[in-house]
């Protein structure tokens, strides 16, 4: 028994044994019909940049296909992630339309963010790539650089990282996008973050406690986040929990979170299924948001998000030496390993990358065509120039620290009086601060905090809708994945905790750090873990985050 | 706005927005009346119980209550937390009952291991504490020495470690139970571990996607867990997710998660409501199995699992100072936290204590009283004193490593070396060795571990009901918390995975190193991380657990 057999490509998943009562959950509506010209556009915005995505795993010359491809014109280390990129480009058109169409501000967070060919190239082909980098112009020679260069030493690299426009997440240990896109929102009422998360990514334990960030969301003060779970089906190199769900299980457990859920999976006709999805999520924001914001909140919203079925690899090669690679885990990674030495996967290559046609998508001079470009919205609301990722950090207005002060020989809790100060910082800094914490409020005497604020617990009737300041939740992946998407949108946040479980969440902070480096000293009267910014292209920006760990004893006696 | 102000005591969870169909979702069925004897002594274990767990926080003296209680009778500095004791007690007592008049093997653990109290009051009542530490026996003097000297440096800690006899997790870092619990009952058919999940531990990412391990559960080979979410609704100073969602929510989650959810919340009959719940999920974990054993495995079988609604330290006080302690969050730690210098306070303990009529339950020598001995199973039953928890490790019969040697001077990737090692590994251990795999097993070129086994994915046709001994979940909590449980009951595990994302479980390491501690070196073969034995009192015992670390080149290449 070698591992296990797969038989077919893009399997289903076995039925389970809910009752049929549960289909009743399922969302329900008639797709409308995009019209012609829209569709025919969004296709061909997709083909052009899955194009760009697969040429950029394999070629180093011949970019734009002119000839057939040669030996020579095969990098000769293949490095890049192709499964996950058809999915991730499907939305990314869909949300360019969707902006356009809707005039929405958005920001998009991907959580495959090893699925970085298909956001460089849609980053490419709307221009937000060229205009921080000249060397990734829209023409012949900035294509080929982009192409040519990716995942080389010269080039850019094979994960989503804080080079990459338009990105606060950078790719690599999966499990904290949502939390980061809830973080995001928070105190930015118009802003919706659309955000992949990955079938693979769901099973692991921060994704699973991430569907709850709703219940912390105050649709008065705070915008939105749209959880697009994507089942590819597949991992690295398995099925997943959730690719094997079937429909019933995943209404009830997404239902039981708190969502409305929509399934998108009509592969034959995907463009009116994914845009009939986009335009009834959008409406349902829209609701809860104005409900909240004329003094008449919805007790438990029910927010919407999109459950979107694709085939791994979609688009990508059918089969190779007898095994499946569309709709299997052989398109995870590279779905022709040996292109360049093996004359079988390079006609392959031919084939597949001649299927998207790209003499019919981009111009002589290069650029993309006309057609392609009705998909895409103007500068000020594309997904990769948006001012929340690039705008400087405001400062907060922060009291004069003396007044917290206690005589010399005095006793006093220092804990406690940085409570007072946390008050004091709330009360001058109302929209821009915010305390997270893992349930270690009280014990660590900083209750304080609370002196003209409260807690923003949204399921909870007694603070519900009354734009508390402080989040307790006892996840501090939750804590910490809120304070990075808070702070790297230019606000301040304070994560405090005992030193013993800080650890729980030294990876993160790890790729909170990749993410902005060290800058200035920390704010005056707390001890404030890091104070950074950004190296991304573009306007001045710097984000402050405070971690104040307690000392262990304290955290001994408080747990 | 000071916080929140609540109201009043045990507040309710606010109705949902879900449609009334969801109920039909809830298991339901008449509860059945226990005879007048087992209600009786059930009750009064509980009493006693829940009477030396409070004593043991705030008695140095006068542990009977033999006269009123005076200043010097209460401890100097008062440690340890009663809110989450009743709800644990109130599972201890039926879980003997039930191990008696059904013959069950059965382990316990414990979520909130700060409740301690909860287990050490059992094991003393049931004479397993005495059986390790004959400072505790069961008589006068054994009740003064736990009672007197608990959380104090001369007597047993506030949290649950290796020391408690029968305990297999530490209490400390939340979040762990469930799948630790899991990873226990792997490989042993016949064992039943019931696992109390904190609605506040629930709130945790690691706990969040535990859930979904029956989906690597194979009814066949493995035993059951049965978990009850305990839902007292209060963390340490905040409502919390779970308490403040809906039964109609809770159903629909935990469906959606696979199961079949039993509600118990009658506080006025609880019992009668526990007993016929218990009774019910043994008859279903009995119905999956023998239709497995019977090679006629039931696809994606529904669990049984139970929520648990109690008032937060039910029966301890009830208001001080004009606060509400039961049923809020002021009885998680110490509900009367000034009970030595304040007269009202003391007086609230005097009350409190004496409200369990200890003179009605123990005997003169110190013992409890016959009618309480009724409840409790036999020696080798007893949850304080399983086998599986002391029982010495059995040392894999591990293959000759020459054999997988490669020339001097060949070039061959170790990492195949190694899959092909555990390939043989596997081959002549067929139930004690299994390999837990954040689904990198192929990335890190260890595939060859397949050659004569599978995945063991229950909910995918291709790998279910085969006995694989490969679990590859997208989870590193996941995979550590399965490979604790493995080990800490006596086999070996193998945890393959990236340098750089092994950092994710590094307090879990921790805490699993306080819980064992290093003895012998690694086998041959492989590079292990660990060998460790536990100082628990009983037979000699050791487990081994394997990390294999990848270098950091290859994890960036592949991830
Ligand atoms: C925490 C963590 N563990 C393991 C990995 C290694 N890894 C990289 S990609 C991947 C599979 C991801 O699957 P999915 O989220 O479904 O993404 P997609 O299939 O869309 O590529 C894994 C396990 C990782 N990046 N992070
Ligand atoms: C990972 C982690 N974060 C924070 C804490 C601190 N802490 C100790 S007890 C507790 C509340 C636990 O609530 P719950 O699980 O509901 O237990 P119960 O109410 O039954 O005591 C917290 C937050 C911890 N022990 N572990």
């Amino acid at each position: 028994m070698p591992g296990e057999a797969i038989d077919r490509p893009n399997p289903a998943p076995k039925p389970s044994h809910l009752p049929d009562l549960v289909d009743q959950l399922l969302v329900k509506f008639e797709k409308t019909n995009l019209d012609h010209g829209a569709s025919s556009a969004l296709s061909k915005y997709r083909r052009a940049a899955c194009y760009v995505a697969a040429a950029m795993i394999f070629l180093q010359d011949n970019v734009l296909l002119k000839r057939d491809i040669k030996v020579e014109d095969i990098k000769p280390r293949l490095l890049g992630h192709w499964g996950t990129c058809p999915g991730l480009i499907l939305v990314y058109s869909h949300l360019n339309y969707l902006i356009k169409q809707k005039n929405l501000d958005m920001l998009y967070v991907v959580g495959p963010g090893h699925g970085a060919p298909a956001l460089l190239a849609s980053l490419w082909l709307e221009g937000s790539l060229g205009k921080f980098y000249p060397e990734y112009s829209k023409d012949k020679d900035g294509l080929h650089n982009l192409i040519s260069t990716f995942s080389t030493s010269a080039g850019l690299p094979s994960h989503i990282n804080a080079e990459t426009p338009g990105a606060i997440h950078e790719g690599g240990e999966l499990g904290y996008a949502l939390s980061v896109s809830f973080g995001a929102v928070m105190d930015h009422p118009d802003l919706i973050v659309t955000c992949v998360v990955g079938d693979g990514e769901a099973e692991s334990g921060p994704t699973a406690t991430s569907w709850h960030a709703i219940k912390y969301l105050d649709p008065a003060e705070s915008g939105a986040v749209l959880p697009i779970l994507h089942l590819n089906g597949f991992k690295i190199s398995e099925r997943t929990i959730f690719g094997c769900m079937d429909n019933k299980e995943l209404v009830c457990l997404f239902t039981g979170y708190g969502y409305q859920v929509r399934i998108v999976e009509d592969i034959d006709d995907i463009d009116n299924d994914m845009h009939s999805a986009f335009s009834w999520a959008i409406g349902e924001i829209h609701k809860i948001q104005k409900a909240a914001r004329s003094g008449k909140p919805i007790f438990k919203p029910r927010w919407p998000m999109i459950i979107l079925r694709t085939p791994k690899g979609w688009s990508g090669p059918k089969e190779l030496h007898g095994q499946f690679i569309e709709g299997s885990f052989h398109s995870h990674q590279v779905p022709l390993p040996n292109a360049k030495n093996d004359d079988e996967e390079r006609q392959a290559l031919q084939k597949w990358l001649s299927s998207y046609k790209p003499e019919e998508l981009f111009t002589d001079a290069g650029d993309i065509i006309d057609e392609i470009k009705f998909t895409i919205p103007t500068d000020d609301k594309k997904l990769g120039m948006r001012p929340e990722v690039y705008k400087g950090y405001i400062a907060p207005d922060l009291p004069d620290w003396r007044q917290f002060c206690v005589e010399k020989g005095d006793q006093f809790s220092a804990m406690k009086a940085i409570g007072k100060f946390i008050d004091q910082v709330f009360v001058q800094n109302k929209h821009s601060v915010r305390l997270f914490s893992p349930d270690e409020l009280e014990s660590n005497k900083l209750s304080d905090a609370l002196q003209h604020t409260g807690r923003n617990f949204q399921w909870d009737e007694f603070s519900n809708a009354k734009g508390g300041r402080v989040i307790e939740v006892l996840s501090e992946h939750l804590c910490q994945g809120f304070l990075q998407g808070y702070t790297l949108t230019g606000r301040v946040g304070i994560f405090p905790s005992y030193e013993s479980f800080l650890g729980i969440i030294h990876t993160m902070m790890v790729q909170y750090a990749k993410f902005a480096k060290p800058r200035k000293p920390p704010g005056e009267g707390m001890s404030a873990a890091s104070t950074t910014s950004r190296p991304v292209p573009g306007p001045d920006r710097s984000t402050m985050a405070s971690a104040i760990r307690t000392p262990r004893s304290l955290a001994q006696s408080s747990t």
